[in-house]
């Protein structure tokens, strides 16, 4: 029975990029040694991070002003790097509060700026269900930042804003996962482990002009310029992890780049949304307008059908598909690796549960 | 023809883990899907973490009074992160210079705290050859930080000072390589590509009591204390490098624990060290004392033997065995994962060179 992966993350990776990184443990390019026993210094190794950049430039379209960084920690991490760099004492900057994530991004950021929560689409029971719109920027204001995909919700933002000052986004979980204008952006930033790798990579895309603005002292590995200087070899890198995004973003362009898995991650995310909207026991969770096209929330109409729906799809191979503590219900999380036959085999389940309980 | 690895980090690792690490990629304890893909909160993968932790206490005969994490950026941010936790403002630590790394961790704590240097064996040349003795702490010094093992140069603590205060450490290339006394370390870390697993994980073993105590306010990702009230699971975790940790240190269990390591490892070193005296062309570059059991640094007496000895050694399949560029000559990496067989290849490439070059 083949096993339908809805992690929301780490999540599932394309199958040829599993099967390369296994061989890899086990004898890098005929080397003799496995990939994870290799100095990261060596000519065996040093290529991928190159390669790895390299990729990541041309699918995403990164001008030469921006410099891409591979670095540890998460997200999580990321939440207090940003304003540390971007901020001097003193300094604005605007925040939406859009779930989990986006307060967390605002909580760390109060330890290095003057922080405006601008928008907030928090609900009343605590939850959110849409991203805000009309978004109107502090004068003075650095940056503005926003959580481009709230995977737990189940919300996204389709349409970025022009506000007039640098966008900084948490891409975590829809990164190269459709067509965006990097150029937007003054920092994007994103855990590898939805779209492109394993846990324990960040990618860190940062406009190099908006640096040395901050007149605070930053230990040296959070200074975004040590790694910049050092191309992501300051010290030891997570190697594996960055051998395997490089093995994803390969896939990738295979897949006919960012355009081509937009196309597929749209028709993907259409036809299990339109599956949710037509089956009487089924509703969507959010605005139909903000809909996530990664991580799809749903709920069954009647509570008492959570058990037995979830026992169907787990006796059909499909695994980690129940929402988030915080929402309940179900969440498919349709990352780019995840095949159109995943969707079939979900929207399978709902119709055959109509049957036998409509 | 055999690969004999002796990077010194990332670097060889058992290979039973590797074999298990590559299985396990592709299938991770038959659930139809890998130990890449898996959420770090699944009933499939969280048993790691804690299996991980479990397994080092028990072989490292680590309190209760002392939490185990397991987090990222390796042994580089901790040289900030651990002045940031257990240093107030106008707090005083002591520590030694006895390489390129503790240096590393000066340069970071003097951002948390007023550092004192109490012992450098820097020589002239900017290399070090030995460790301090006798070394006297700084009046009401909250902790004093040493480098266990000096990986660029080869030398290492072989006994750890009673000085009166919490020692910290960096373990980062010989942690676990031998018996040591837990209790005399307020804090001890390592980067795991030495003797643990690959890059992207770093072992964080701190006394709880010393926590709590700076009126910093610390970002929630540096704070030990967010970590140990998670379980190394505030955020997504290096998954697959704590996988392979706990693997490792199954394998570790096999060898007799750590003073079946201990016995081993004393054995190759003297090995390699014997013939090193022995052999008229080459010769040790650190103090005898202070000799590395991890890192066995040598260089040939006659500097126009260094290419052809390289050149013999490459044709044997030996790999990773220059020094570090500061330093120059040869330098055998020989952790835990390194079989006697490897060692015994090193000294029989060296006899044949003896005797064509004697």
């Amino acid at each position: 029975m083949t096993t339908w992966n809805f992690s929301s993350g780490p999540a599932i990776l394309p199958r040829p990029v599993v099967e390369k990184a296994a061989a890899a443990i086990l004898d890098f390019k005929g080397s003799g040694i496995g990939v994870l026993e290799c100095s990261h210094r060596s000519k065996l190794y040093e290529p991928v991070v190159a390669s790895a950049e390299a990729r990541l430039r041309k699918l995403m379209g990164i001008p030469e002003a921006y410099a891409v960084l591979f670095l540890q920690g998460g997200a999580s991490t990321q939440f207090a790097q940003v304003p540390q760099n971007l901020l001097a004492s003193g300094d604005v900057a605007d925040y939406t509060d859009t779930g989990t994530w986006a307060s967390k991004a605002i909580k760390e950021a109060k330890h290095f700026g003057k922080i405006n929560v601008i928008a907030s689409t928090k609900e009343a029971d605590g939850t959110y269900r849409s991203v805000p719109r009309n978004l109107q920027v502090t004068e003075g204001a650095k940056y503005l930042h926003i959580t481009s995909n709230n995977t737990i919700f189940g919300t996204q933002v389709h349409e970025f804003p022009d506000v007039g000052i640098p966008l900084v986004s948490d891409m975590s979980s829809d990164i190269c996962s459709r067509v965006i204008d990097v150029e937007k952006f003054g920092v994007i930033y994103a855990g590898a482990q939805k779209n492109l790798g394993p846990s324990g990579v960040t990618v860190v895309i940062v406009r190099k002009d908006l640096l040395g603005k901050t007149d605070r002292a930053i230990p040296t590995m959070a200074d975004y310029r040590t790694h910049i200087d050092a191309g992501s070899m300051f010290n030891t890198p997570p190697a594996f992890g960055i051998f395997v995004l490089d093995l994803v973003l390969e896939w990738l362009e295979g897949q006919g780049g960012i355009p081509g898995i937009q196309k597929i991650n749209d028709a993907k995310a259409a036809k299990l949304y339109a599956e949710i909207d037509r089956n009487p026991l089924f509703q969507g969770t959010v605005a139909v307008e903000d809909r996530s096209r990664m991580n799809v929330c749903f709920v069954p109409l009647n509570k008492e059908h959570e058990d037995p729906f979830k026992k169907l799809c787990l006796s059909r191979g499909m695994v980690d598909f129940t929402g988030h503590r915080s929402v309940g219900g179900f969440r498919a999380s349709i990352y780019n690796a995840m095949p159109e036959a995943g969707i079939d085999a979900m929207i399978e389940a709902m119709r055959d549960f109509e049957k036998s309980n409509g």
